[in-house]
C-alpha cells in the first residue's frame, strides 16, 4: 500500500515518533511505500511532499518538533481545496492519509473524510482535551515541564517569601494545570472549568500565610476566569502597545492578591518551553503505539476513523465523535486536587 | 476516623507521594487521625508509629524513598503475628489500616483483611506486574530514568562502534524493558515472558551491521532467558566468589553476541538507580490519587479492596484478584515494538 | 571556636551546600560551634538565630532555597544597627560571622568589617558579576536551567516559523545570556554590556530567513538596552495597571523585531524559574568548597575577607576589592559567541 | 585557509560542540576550508574525509558522540603512517590539521607535529586528568550525570538500610568519583591517587550505623586500590568466564563490607552512561571556546600547541607539556571532601 502522512497545528512532542512509527510499521513491517508531505494540509493541497523511508526517520524519535513541518491552515481554505486534494490523492496513487493534529485538524480530517478521502487520524495535543482518548501524547511531556518548573519555583517562593502565581498552557480546560499542579503540592489551582472567586483564593491563600507559612504557589491555566461579578477582569485586555498577549491571567490575579494580601506577588508565564523538546519516555511510547496502529487501520480499511487510548489499549474511534467535545476536567478530579475554592 | 498507613517491600518513586495525600484527605478534608507504622508490617506487629499531622508530610511530595522506612516481612512471621496485629489495631483504636506496597503486601494484607482486620491497600511496584490496575506508581520514574540512561548510551555505542546490551528491572516481567526499549528505539528486547532464542538475536543485531549501521542497542529485562536449547545458559550463575548476583543476562548475552558477532558486546547494568530518587510528574499524581481514594474506601467501608488505576479512573478492587495472577506482557504490545525474535 | 553564619539577598541555588559544608568543617573536623541567624542580616540585628549541628544539616546539599531563611536589609538600617550587631556577637561569643550573600551584602560585610567585627565572607550572585572570584556558584545552574529551555524552545520555534525573544535573568551584566545564548546556540545575544543596534539586529536575524531558515532564537538579558538613539525605548515603560515590571526588554523587542521582519516573534520570559530548585553538581562542589574555605578562614584568623575561585583553587580576597567593581562581559567573550552586532 | 579536523578516542560529550564551533569560526568568520577527516587518525591515514560546511553541522551543537566518527589507533600503526599522512596533507592542501583527543590523541599529535605538520590539538576526557588545563569538556557532564544517580541512590540506600558501593569511571585519576562524592555527599570516596586501608573504610562506614544512620554511599572511581597488605585484592580478577572486566573494585569492595559490617552491601557501576548523550551548558561552552581559540591558534600559525583553560582564559600551551604528567587529585582536594581513610 501506499499513505501519505503529515503533521498539522502547533508544536507537540510526538509527532516525530508517531512519523518514525508509521514509517517504520509501514515500509518493514508490510513493505509499504509512506511520503510526507510538508507544512501540514499545504503539503497536501499543493502535492508537496517527500519519501519517507528508514534513513529519513533514522535518530528523530527523541527530537522534539516535527521533520515534516507544520503549518495552520484555515477551514475556509481547506473546504475549497477538497477537489484538489482528492486529485493529488489519485494521482500519487495514495491507499490513505495520516493526518497527525488537534482539534482543527481533526475536524479537517473529518470534512475531507465525509468528502470520500480515506483517511485515519492522530489526535496530537499538548492539552490532553480530545474526548475520545484517554490521553494524548505531548500532555506527559508539558506537564512534566511544568512540574520541574513548579519544583525550582517553590524554594524560590519560599526564599523570597511570596506568592507566585504561575501561569501554565490550557485556553479551554485546565488539565496540565491540574495535573502539575498536583505534582508539584500548589497552594490553589484555577481552570477556565471553574471560574474562580477572588476573595475565597485570597482568604485561602491568606490563610496560608496566617499558618505560618512563608510562600503559596498558585497555579492558573492561561484560560482560567473569575465568577462574574467577584473581580474586574478584562478578558480582552491589551497592553499599552495593544497587544493583547501580555494581559494574562497570572498577571491580574498576582496584581489582586497583592493588593488583599499585602504580600509581594508575582506573575511567572512558564509559555512555549511547555511544548517544546524531546518527549517524555511516556509520550514516545503512546505516540509511537499510535503510528503503529494508524497503519494497522489503514491495513484493515478503517477509514473516517482515528487512534485512541482506553485503558492500556490503542483502539480505532470515529473522527465524527472525536471532536464533538472538548474533554474538561471534571468536577471529581478537581476535588482530589484538594484545591475547592 | 482513625487509620493506620504503612510502605512494605522495596523502594519506588511516588511511596511519599501517597502518604502525604492520605494525610491531607484524611486529617484536613475529613477530620481524622493518621498514624504512619514504621518499617512496614514490623511496625504494626512491634507498634511501633508516630503520628502523622500535616508538618510531617510537608515538602515530601517529590522526595524519593519513605519517611515511614520499610522493611521486607517474611508470610511465615506475619501468619504468626495476625493476633497480635488485631490487639494493636484495637488498642490503637483504628478504624483502618492501609498498607502500601508490592505483591507480597498485598498477599499480607489480604491474609489480614480475610482474619478480619479493615484493609484498604495501595498497590506499588516499579515492575507494573498488578493485574488488577492499569498501572502503578513507580513504573513510570523507573522507565524515564531507563529511557535517560539509554539515550545517552545510544551516542556512545555508536560513537565506539559496538553491541551494548542493557540490563534493565523486571525478573518476572518484561514492562520496563518494553516501555523503555519502545522509547529509547532499542534493536532487539528481551523480556523474560518470550524466552529468546539467541541465533535469532544475534541474527537480527547482525542485519544491522550488514545494513552499515555501526551498533546496536539491546535491552535486556533482568528475567529474560533464552528459549530452551537455544544457548547454553546457567540461570544460577555465580561468580568466582560464590555469588549469583553478578552473573545476570546482560553478562551472558554480551558474551554470547560478541561470540558470534564478532562485535565488541558491553553489558551494561542500570541496576537500583532506577527505583529511587523523585518521581515523575505521572506517578506523583497516580500516587496522590491513590492516597486520596484509599481515604475514601476507608470511609465508605469498603475494605478487602484495594485502589487501581482503569482508564483515566480510580476504582476499588477486591485484593483477592489483585494478587492472583502477574500481569504479563502480552504478545500483542510485544509486536508493537516491531522486535519479533 | 564558635562561628555564626547567614544568608542574605535573592534566592541562589547552593546556599544550603555552602551552610552544610561550613558545619560539617567546623563541628567535625574543628569541634567549633556554628549557630545560623534567621532571614539574613535580620537576624544578627535582632538576635534571633539556632544551633546548626549535623542533624541541622542532613539532608539539605541537594536543596535549594536556604534552611536559615533571607530577606533583603537595607544600608541604612544594617549602619544604623552596626552597634547592636557587635553587642551580639560579643554576647554569644562568637569568633566570627560568615555571611553568604551577594554585592549587597558584601558591602554590608564590608561595612561591618571595617567597624571590627570578624567576618569571612561567602560570594552569592547566579549572575556571575562579582569580580574578584572567577565564578560564582548559582550561575552554573541558572545557565543550565535557561539552557534546557532554549533547547526546548528552539523546536518550537521551528515549528511555528517564528522568532523568539528569551529574557534571561542579568540586570547589569550578560553571563547568563552569554553562557546559554553559546550553549543552545541562539543566533543572537544581547546584553546591558553591548548596547545593540535594532537595525543591526533585525538584519541579522532577517539573513537567516533569507538563508532558507525557519525559525531564529535572540537572548536577551534583561538589562540589555539598545544602543541610544537607534530604538525608541522605554526603559522605565509601565503597563496598563502602572507597573514596569510587565514591560522587558523581551516583549518590546519582539515587537521591534515583527514590525522589521513581518515574521512572527514572540517574547518567553524565563524568569524565577532560573534562580530556584536543586544546584548543579558544579555548583554543589563550589559551594561546598567555598564553605570549608571560609571555616579554614577563620581559624587562620584572617578577617575582613571572601572565599574566591581562582583556576580551580580557592582563594582568600579581601571584601574591599569584592565589591570595587561589577564583572562585566568583556568584548573577547562576546565575539566568542560568533554574534557580533 | 584550508584546515583538517578529526576526533579520536573514547565518546565523550562535547566533540560536536568542537567540531561545530571549528567550522563556524572558520568558515563564517575567516572564510576558511574546513573538512572533517573520518574516525579519527585512520581518517588521516586512509584519506577518508568530508567537507564540513556550515550545513554538515547544523543542529549538532547539543547532541552526544561524533558526527566524525572515531576510532583507537595504535601508536606504532601511526608511526609508520606519518610519511603517509604528510603526503594526504599536502595532496589536501592543508594548512592545520585540529585534532581533537585525550591523552593518546594528543600524544599522537605531537608525533605528527613533531616530524613538521602543522597541528593544534583540542584536549578531551571525561576524566579530567590532562595536566595542562584547568578542565577538559566531557568532564562536568559526566560528574552530572554520576551525581545524578547517586542522589536517586541514596532514597534507595536508605529504604533498603544497606550500604551501596557506586563505581564511576577513572582509571588512573579520581576526580569524577571526588566531585560526584562531594556534590552528592558521599559518605566516603576511594580514588587512585590514594590507596584505601579497608579497615579504616569500613570504620568509618560502620561509624555511620553506629551513630544511628540507616545507609551509606561509598563512590568508588574503578581505578581505586587497597592499600598493599591491606585487602586481598585481585587486580586482575577474572570472572568464571575469563573476562577480567566484570570483577571490578566496586564488587570487591561490596564484598569485603558486607563481611565486616554484617549489613548488605551492593555493588552500583554506572558505566557507560557517563561518556554519552547530550552535553551539560558548562561542557558546551568549554568546547565551543576550544574549537574557537584552535582556529584562532591556526590564523596566527602557532602550531604543536594545544588549546586550554585557565582560570576563566583560554590559552594555548605546547603539546609537549600537555602529556608529559597526568593531573591527580591532590591531597588538599581530596581533604575538602571530608573524607579521610
Amino acid at each position: 500500500m501506499r499513505m501519505g502522512v503529515l503533521t498539522s497545528g502547533g508544536d507537540c512532542p510526538g509527532l516525530n515518533a508517531v512519523i518514525r512509527s508509521v514509517v517504520h510499521r509501514a515500509v518493514v513491517d508490510h513493505g509499504d511505500d509512506v511520503i510526507g508531505f510538508h507544512d501540514g494540509w499545504r503539503g497536501l493541497l499543493e502535492c508537496d511532499y517527500r519519501k519517507l523511508d528508514l534513513d529519513a526517520v533514522s535518530g528523530i524519535l527523541a527530537r522534539g518538533g516535527t521533520v515534516l513541518g507544520s503549518s495552520r491552515v484555515q477551514p475556509a481554505q481547506l473546504r475549497d481545496g477538497v477537489e484538489r486534494a482528492r486529485g493529488h490523492v489519485a494521482d500519487l496513487g495514495l491507499d490513505a492519509i495520516i493526518p497527525i493534529g488537534g482539534e482543527g485538524t481533526l475536524k479537517a480530517a473529518r470534512l475531507l473524510s465525509d468528502s470520500g478521502l480515506p483517511i485515519v487520524g492522530v489526535p496530537k495535543t499538548i492539552d490532553n482535551d480530545i474526548a475520545a482518548t484517554d490521553v494524548t501524547f505531548g500532555f506527559d511531556t508539558a506537564v512534566g515541564v511544568a512540574t520541574e518548573a513548579l519544583d525550582r519555583l517553590k524554594t524560590t517562593a519560599e526564599s523570597h517569601q511570596r506568592v507566585l502565581i504561575v501561569e501554565v498552557m490550557g485556553r479551554h480546560t485546565g488539565w496540565i494545570a491540574l495535573h502539575s499542579g498536583m505534582a508539584a503540592g500548589a497552594h490553589a489551582i484555577v481552570v477556565p472549568e471553574r471560574p474562580f472567586d477572588i476573595e475565597e483564593l485570597a482568604a485561602r491563600v491568606g490563610e496560608r500565610f496566617s499558618a505560618g507559612k512563608k510562600f503559596a504557589i498558585v497555579v492558573a491555566a492561561e484560560g482560567a476566569k473569575p465568577r462574574a461579578g467577584t473581580m474586574d477582569f478584562d478578558e480582552g485586555a491589551k497592553d499599552i502597545y495593544g497587544h493583547e498577549r501580555f494581559a494574562g491571567i497570572a498577571r491580574q490575579l498576582s496584581l489582586e492578591l497583592e493588593d488583599r494580601l499585602g504580600k509581594e506577588a508575582r506573575p511567572v508565564i512558564l509559555g512555549h518551553v511547555q511544548r517544546g523538546g524531546t518527549p517524555t519516555a511516556y509520550d514516545r511510547v503512546l505516540a509511537t503505539r499510535f503510528g503503529w496502529h494508524a497503519v494497522e487501520a489503514v491495513h484493515a480499511g478503517e477509514f473516517g476513523m482515528m487512534t485512541a487510548l482506553r485503558g492500556t489499549e490503542i483502539v480505532r474511534t470515529p473522527l465524527a465523535a472525536a471532536v464533538e467535545t472538548l474533554k474538561t476536567v471534571p468536577d471529581a478530579r478537581y476535588d482530589e486536587a484538594g484545591v475547592v475554592l
